[in-house]
C-alpha cells in the first residue's frame, strides 16, 4: 500500500523522499524524526562530516497540515549543507576516474557509461538512508499507537561480541539507548570503542552485526500464500538494501543450520490472558512467512566500510592504467547507524503489511478495524 | 519486467504458475525442466512422498509453440498425483486443529480465521517451489545463452561442514552434480549422509547451508539508484522466500562483520582480455547493489524441518486445550533441495534485471543489444 | 491488492488465470460463473465458434476448498475444445503471413520478429477475456454481499440507438437480461437484430456502445491523492483493455464537453435516511477520482470487428508483396459480449479499491470493517 | 520502468515529483520545461491565479549534473508563491465545510473523515498536474531524439467545434502553437474566445475536447500479451487521470461505433522507403494494444469546470444543514491546459513502453538498441 521513492545526491542540493499511502489523521512528531536523524549521524565511529557538517534537519513539504497527515503524499526534504561540492561549480571539480573497491564506483560507471565516477558515488552514498530514516521513523510512530515497538542494538563490532544472554528485551533497549554505539553490554561496549579508536588511528575500518527487535506485532502480518508476500523475505530485502548490510538472519537461522530439529522448536501454549504464546523463539516471530505474535528478531551483518586510508590497487577507468584508489573522507564503523536505519526500513515493511490487513485511509478507521481483529483473535 | 504468480495446494489438483514478460523466440528445453523437478524430489534425505508419489512432470499450457516461446504468458502446470486427499472428498477428511510449531499453521489460521488448519498447510507447503523451479530453470536456460551459469552446492548439513578451499567453482559444480546431497566434498558427503540416516531413524530433522554461484554475469545488473533495485537486496528476498531458508549472506558478509576493512578488499585489475577483474571476491560479485562482473556468491542458511516424529507441545485452536501436534509425513533434510530451488529463484532475479537492461521483447533483439553493451564495455 | 495474470492462446490447450489477493472464507458460485461464460458466447451476433464449439466451462484448480476461498491464489482454467488447430500438429498448419488490418497481426509480428502471424493472433484474440469474466464474476459475487451491484446494457448497435430515457436502472437491468443483445429498449432491439442479420449476410460487421452501471458503491473508493489511484482512470484503463473498446466515458463526459458548467451540476442533498445524495448524476458517480455514492456510470464505445468477408488490401510480411488478407471465422457484432466483459473488468477494479479500504484477508473481518465505515459515514 | 510519485498541495510549500528510471546521459532543457509550465498557466480562459500569481518555475533537486541526467531519481520542485494561505497560519483559516459539487470535496472528506474540506481540495486541485508537465516535458525531449513528436490541439470549446479536415498534422501543430487557445482553426478560435469571454462574464464555465497526436512512433510499443500492457488502455488511464478529462477516444472510436466494419478499415501497404504504412488511420495508430507505426491519435473530452459563480445547492458536512457552496477563484475554461497536460502524460506512457523495449540505463546504449530494431524492421 505504501509507495516510496527517494532521491538526492550526497552533495547535491537535497535529499528528498515521497511517501504515498500513509493514512490520514495521524499527528507527526517532527522533533522525534530529527532526533533519529541526529542519532544516525553521531554514533561513535562516524566520520567528521556526519557529525559536524551535515546536522540533518527534515522539512516536510507536503501531505501534512498542522502536523497532521492528510492522506496525501508526504514529502520529506533534507537540505545538504555542503552541497556546493557537487552542484554549484561542477566544472571546477576534478573528475574521479579511479574506482574504489567495495563501492559501486566501477560497476556503476560501467552500467551507465560514465567517465567521472562522481556521477555514481554521489547517489550510491549511504546518505540516501537519511530519508528512509525520516519515513521509517514516521512509520514507527504510527505503529507505536498499536503497541508495536521497534528497536535495535549492536551485538558485534569486529572481533568483539556483546553478551546479552542475561538481558531481556527491555533491558537491551534501555541500555542500548544510553550507549554511544548502541550496545547494551557495557563491558563489550568499552572494548568496542577502544577497538574503533585504535582502528580509526590506523585509517582502517570495522564491520559488525546488530539485531532489530519488533515487539507487539500481532499474528497475521505477511503471508505464505504468495512467495513475495512472505514477511521474512520482505524484511530480508529491506535490511540488505542498507549499504554495508550484506547478510541477514531471521531468528536463529545460522544456529538452526547446525542443530537438530528437536532442538529448534517453539512449542505453542495458550492462556486466556496472553492468547497463544511461545516460551522459545527460534523462528524469530515469523512462521511460514507470517508473523506469529512472538517478537520479530532480525540480525544484520555489516561488512567493514571499504574506504580506508591505506591505498588500494585499482585502475583508471579512462586510461585503463593501474592507479591507487583515492581516499574519500569516511567513517570508521557504521554498525550502530546501520542498526538505526534497519529499524526504519523494518518499520516501513511492518506498516505496509499492517495497512494491507487493516485498510489504509484513516487512522481512526484503522484503529477500529484493528480492534475488530483483536476481538476475533480472542 | 517479469511478472510471476504461482498457485496450488500441496494435495490440490495441480500446481500452476504463470510467467509473463519472457521474451519471444526462445526454444524451451522441457526435458531439462523435468530433470530439475526430479532432482528437487530425489535428493538423499527427502521423504517418501517426494521420491515415490509425486514424480513431478511439467505441462506447458500456453505461451509456447513447437517449444518456442511466443512472448505471451507461459503457464506451467504440475498435476498432483495424490490430490484426492485434499480435494476429492474433503468431507471425509478429519479437520486438523492442532498447529505444528515452526509452520504457518497457527499464524495462518489466525490470519484468515480458519478452524481447519489444512486450509493453511496445503498452500504453505514447500511444494509451491516446484513451480518456481520450472520457471527458474527456463530462466537459467535463457541466461546460459549469454554465458551466465548458475549452480549451487551444499556446504553444511547439521554439524558437518564441507571443506571446499581447494576446489574451484567448476570442480565444485561437477562434484556436486555427482553427489546425492549436492555436496562437492566427498569426505564430508559421507558423514552428512550418515548423519541424515541416523537422524531419520530417530524421526528427527536437520538444517544446513548452501551456496549459489552465478558465473558470467556482466557488470551493471541491479542498481544503487533506488534501494529496491539493489541486486543483493532482491536476491536476499528471493532466497528467504524459500521455506526453511531463514538466513542469507551475499559474499563474505559474516566474515566481514569480524575483520578489518583492510582485510576485506577486492582490488581492481585490468587486462585487455579480461577487462576489469578481481583476484579476490569478498563482495560476492555485487558492489553498491550492482553486479561487478565477478562471480555472484550467495549463501543460504536453512533451519531444520520443523516436522519431527517426536510429539511437540501445542494447543487445539478450536478447544484451546493442550494437545500434542500431529506428525505429517516429512523429509529429514531438505538442504540440497533448497539449494536447487535457490538456483531457480536466483535465475529469476538475474533474468529480470538482465531484461531491464537489454529490453524484453525478442531473444534475437536482446542478443544484439547485449553485444552492443559488451562492445561498449571494451 | 488483487494481482492477476491471464494466459492462453485461442486454440491452445487452455485459457488460464491466476487471481491472488482474494479474501478467504467466501463461497464461490461456480454455476454462476459458467452462466456468465455461456452468456458471453451466445449473444445474438456472435459467430459459429462462440456458440457451438467453445461452450466454455471453468475449472478451478487452486485456492478453493469445498467451494470456499482459502485466501490462496485461485486458478481458473478453461479448456479449449478445439485446441488441436494450434497446438497438436503445428507443422501441418500453413503459416499465416498476410496481416489483417485492425488486428495486432502486423504490429505484433514486427514487435516480436515473427514470420508466422498465427503466433500473434492466437494470443491477441478476445478469447482471453473469458478468463477475466471468470475472475470478474467472482468479484461481482463478493461485492454483491456488500450490496454493490454491477450490470450493463447495450445502447447502440451501428446506426441504431436505444432510447432509455424512461427506464430506471432496475428496468434497464431487467429488460437487458431478457434481451438476446442485452438491449433494454425492445423496439430498438428489434431493429438492431435486423441490422445484425442483414450485416451478417453481407459478411460485414458492426460496432456499437454500451453502459456499465455500478449501484450501491459507498463514497470513498479510489483517490485524488495520487493520479494513478483515481477510480475513473483505473476504470478507463480496464474498459479500453477489452478488445474492440476504443472509447470510454465516465458519466456524461461528451455532453459535458458541449454545455455550460451551470447545466452540468450534481447538487448535494442530505437526508437522515439516505445520507448525502444527488438528484442528478452528470459526474457518473465519481468526483475527483473518488466514488461519491451515486451510481457509477461508464460508457464504452466499440469499433466494428475488423474481420469481414470482403477482402482487404494487405502485404505479405515475408515476401513484402501485396496480398489480400484472409478472412478468419468471426463474429458480426460483439457489443453485448463487450458489455458483459466490461462488467467483469469493472468489478475487478471496484473490488481492488474496496479491499484497499477495508483490508483483504478474511471475508468476515472485511464485513466488520465495512460496517465500521458505514457507521462512521452516519 | 519509470516510477513516478507526485506530491504537494495547491497552497502548500511546493509541488514535488520524483521520476525514477530515467536513463543516464541525457541533456535536460530546463528552459523548455519552464516554457511548458508557463503555457499551461496562460491560455486564454484561465483564471487570475494561474496567470499572475503562480508563474511556475521548476527547480531540479537531484538526478542531474550540469543538466545531464545521472540515471538516479530526478526531483522536480515548484515552489508555491502563495503557499501561505494553506500552510503558514492555518489556525486563522476558516474551515470549509460546504462541499462544492463536481469536486472531490464531499467524497474525499467522507473517505478520510475530514471536517475541514480544505484538507481535500488542496491536493485534489489540478495544480498537481504542473509536476506531471515537468516530467512529461522531459520525456518528450527524450523521445524527440528518436523522432517521436507529441503535440495537441483543441477541437471543441462548448458548442463550438473546430474544422480541421483540410489541415495536415504539421499545419495543425503550427497553427495551434500560435493560438491563445491551442486551436488550429482560426475562425473557430475567434468564436471560442468570444464564447469564453461571454461565459466568464456570467461566472459560468465551459468544457470541450482536444486531440493528442504522437508522430514517429515505431511499431511494437505496448503489447496484446497481457491486458495491462495494452498501449491504448495505458493511454486511456493517463488521460482520464487529468482532472476534467472524463472521456477518451483512441482513433475514431465513436465513429466506429456507428458505421460498418467495411467503412472502418486501415488497409496495409508497403514501400521500400516507408516500410509498412497506412493511408487511413481509423485505429489511431494502435492495433491490438500495440503501436502500428501510424500516428497515435487520442481524443480527450473535458467536462466544464464545476466551480461557477452561480451558487449551488449543497450541505454542510458538519451540521448536515442545507447551504450554498462557496465559490473559489477559478478558471472559465481549461481545455487548452488539459490538452497540454495530456501531451505530457502521453509522453510518460510512450517513454515507459519505449524503455521496456530498448533497455533503460543509458541514452547512448538505447540509441544503439533502437537502431538495431530499425534495422530489423527493414
Amino acid at each position: 500500500m505504501l509507495k516510496i521513492l527517494t532521491a538526492g545526491e550526497s552533495h547535491g542540493k537535497a535529499l528528498v523522499g515521497i511517501l504515498s499511502g500513509f493514512p490520514a489523521g495521524f499527528k507527526i512528531n517532527i522533533k522525534d524524526i530529527n532526533k533519529e536523524l541526529k542519532k544516525r549521524q553521531s554514533f561513535f565511529g562516524r566520520g567528521k562530516r556526519s557529525k559536524d557538517i551535515e546536522s540533518d534537519k527534515v522539512e516536510i513539504l507536503s501531505g501534512v497540515r498542522n502536523n497532521v497527515t492528510l492522506g496525501s503524499p508526504i514529502t520529506f526534504l533534507i537540505k545538504n549543507v555542503d552541497f556546493k561540492i557537487f552542484s554549484q561549480k561542477p566544472d571546477n571539480l576534478t573528475p574521479i576516474s579511479v574506482p574504489r573497491p567495495g563501492h559501486a564506483d566501477l560497476a556503476g560507471s560501467l552500467k551507465f557509461g560514465f567517465k567521472d565516477i562522481r556521477n555514481v558515488l554521489e547517489r550510491a552514498s549511504a546518505r540516501e538512508t537519511a530519508i528512509r530514516v525520516c519515513i521509517g521513523t514516521l512509520c514507527k510512530q504510527f505503529l507505536k499507537e498499536f503497541k508495536i515497538e521497534i528497536f535495535s542494538y549492536v551485538i558485534r563490532i569486529g572481533r568483539i561480541n556483546a553478551d546479552l544472554k542475561n538481558l531481556d528485551f527491555y533491558e537491551r533497549k534501555k541500555k542500548a539507548e544510553s550507549s554511544e554505539i548502541l550496545c547494551p553490554d557495557k563491558s563489550a561496549e568499552k572494548k568496542m570503542k577502544e577497538l574503533i579508536l585504535e582502528t580509526q588511528k590506523k585509517g582502517n575500518s570495522l564491520g559488525g552485526a546488530f539485531e532489530v527487535v519488533v515487539l507487539g506485532v500481532l499474528p497475521g502480518l505477511g503471508s505464505y500464500t504468495d512467495y513475495f508476500e512472505r514477511l521474512d523475505a520482505q524484511l530480508a530485502q529491506s535490511l540488505v538494501s542498507i549499504p554495508s548490510v550484506k547478510g541477514v538472519e531471521i531468528g536463529e537461522a545460522i544456529l538452526g543450520s547446525q542443530i537438530l530439529g528437536s532442538d529448534f522448536q517453539d512449542p505453542i501454549f495458550y492462556s486466556k490472558k496472553k492468547g497463544f504464546y511461545r516460551k522459545k523463539n527460534y523462528a524469530g516471530g515469523i512462521e511460514g512467512g507470517v508473523s506469529n505474535g512472538a517478537p520479530i528478531i532480525l540480525r544484520g551483518y555489516c561488512k567493514p566500510i571499504p574506504s580506508i586510508k591505506i591505498p588500494l590497487d585499482s585502475v583508471n577507468i579512462n586510461t585503463k592504467k593501474k592507479e591507487k584508489s583515492s581516499y574519500i573522507r569516511a567513517d570508521t564503523c557504521v554498525v550502530p547507524s546501520a542498526a538505526l536505519i534497519a529499524e526504519s526500513v523494518t518499520a516501513i515493511v511492518i506498516l505496509d503489511n499492517f495497512l494491507k490487513k487493516f485498510g489504509s485511509d484513516s487512522f481512526e478507521d484503522i484503529k477500529k478495524n484493528f480492534e475488530n481483529y483483536l476481538k476475533r483473535l480472542k
